[in-house]
């Protein structure tokens, strides 16, 4: 049986580089949630004795501290400067807390198009050096404000560009400068779109993911739309040998909460088959 | 008959102020026509010797060359170094000839949005420190252009919002980061407004304008909705008295083309009624 991955799948390049900086900094502690993975966290935990902690009120004698992707808080950066930083934050979520804080000391207003809540956009909200910071995710919520001559505007990382453009189409009636960046990260729209083109050419699909996930459940849709045989797995103990009787090409994508080494054990015991 | 002239009414705070300085530099040239009124040049030509010059290339002895509202090439502006230049660029073109100046030496592709033969787009154009530059009305134009990462993009002032927009919307999935200068001058719209305005509060209102001028036309139209007793005349010679039997205040407005000095010849009419 000949197996062939998508060219892009399971985790982004943001969080497989922070596992590969947790796994590079034994015996740290990362502040909140490596990852939305509790199987991942605990081999970290057991191999790595990398913690996790819920803020950076609980830091102890850990030799380093981990940032995870999201970044955190400007004011809670500063407090870490006695220890040793491990900074994992995702460049794609630097990339608007340098904007944030490089356009508001230039005097812009500051727009986020986001989740009030997420601790991305938190940590993107906390580089403005000024008040005039408004986190909004549809256009009415910017009516009652009375901008500057200058907006900069950027975007969580994971939303979708048709609602952001919303947000500009509004702007732009409201300031003489409107400076968009796209800070949007397409992994999402990547592995969906890797699926899509693997299906078209393989016998049999494998998703792997959990059946609970919703981009998993996107992901076997989108595979089942041109490979009817597509299967969506946990991990390898689910797999069946007359999936693949008289087939000759397996194509396998995963979600993105899905572990490297769960897609390395399904490779194996497909190739035993 | 008391006589209220509207908030905002023919010529743009551009063109008036081109006028007074052409006014202040007797026996001097301009290039292009001032503006787009036979009667006013004419004016101008018989009471200061302003003359109106084709090209740069037809400047004799002329004391000064008057730059007109529309402005001119930075090339052509470059050549007249020797002699006195009276500019009258309006200030809202300035504007969007120095962002493309500045954003381009900057390395921004640059986009304008407007027509590629009016005057304006190209001496606007013309600041353009290199070849990325793109004039364009609708982004179907845009599809076959490759974009480098940042784009800064600017409107010929006279263009409506609502069409910008649309080239903002296309741009944003094709650069990091999209930078929007709303360069668009709501001189028209002001005009408008004020009419439609004013007309809710007269009993009578006279709209100055040439009969043939679709932006007068406009005005004229408004000003019926909200006042029964609007009327369009060229000039104080088509005043009929029973217009006003049994007003008390008559409002004015004039389009877009409409000299100051036609204007006050009516008002004066209106008061002698």
């Amino acid at each position: 049986m000949k197996i062939k991955l998508a060219n892009s799948y399971g985790f982004c390049f943001g969080v497989k580089r922070a596992i590969k900086m947790a796994e590079n900094s034994p015996n740290s502690a990362t502040i909140g949630e490596l990852i939305h993975n509790a199987e991942e966290i605990k081999r970290l935990s057991d191999n790595f004795n990398v913690k996790t902690l819920n803020s950076i009120d609980e830091i102890g004698d850990e030799k380093s501290v981990i940032i995870r992707t999201h970044g955190i808080l400007k004011q809670d950066f500063e407090k870490l400067q006695d220890k040793k930083v491990i900074d994992a934050t995702c460049p794609f979520v630097k990339k608007p807390q340098q904007i944030v804080k490089d356009c508001s000391s230039k005097g812009y207003d500051i727009v986020i198009f986001g989740d009030k809540n997420h601790p991305e956009v938190k940590g993107v909200k906390s580089y403005c050096t000024h008040d005039f910071v408004y986190v909004v995710l549809e256009p009415d919520e910017l009516e009652s404000i009375k901008f500057h001559k200058k907006i900069a505007v950027v975007s969580q990382t994971t939303k979708k560009i048709e609602n952001f453009k919303k947000i500009i189409d509004y702007l732009m009636s409201k300031a003489r400068e409107v400076r968009v960046f796209n800070t949007i990260c397409n992994a999402t729209l990547q592995n969906q779109t890797a699926a899509a083109e693997l299906a078209k050419e393989v016998d049999v699909m494998i998703i792997v993911g959990g059946k609970n996930s919703s981009n998993t459940k996107q992901l076997y849709l989108i595979s089942k739309q041109f490979c009817d045989d597509s299967y969506l797995i946990e991990n390898e103990n689910e797999l069946q040998t007359d999936w693949f009787n008289g087939k000759n090409i397996c194509g396998i994508s995963a979600g993105a909460s899905t572990p490297e080494w769960i897609i390395g054990r399904v490779m194996e015991a497909i190739k035993q088959i």
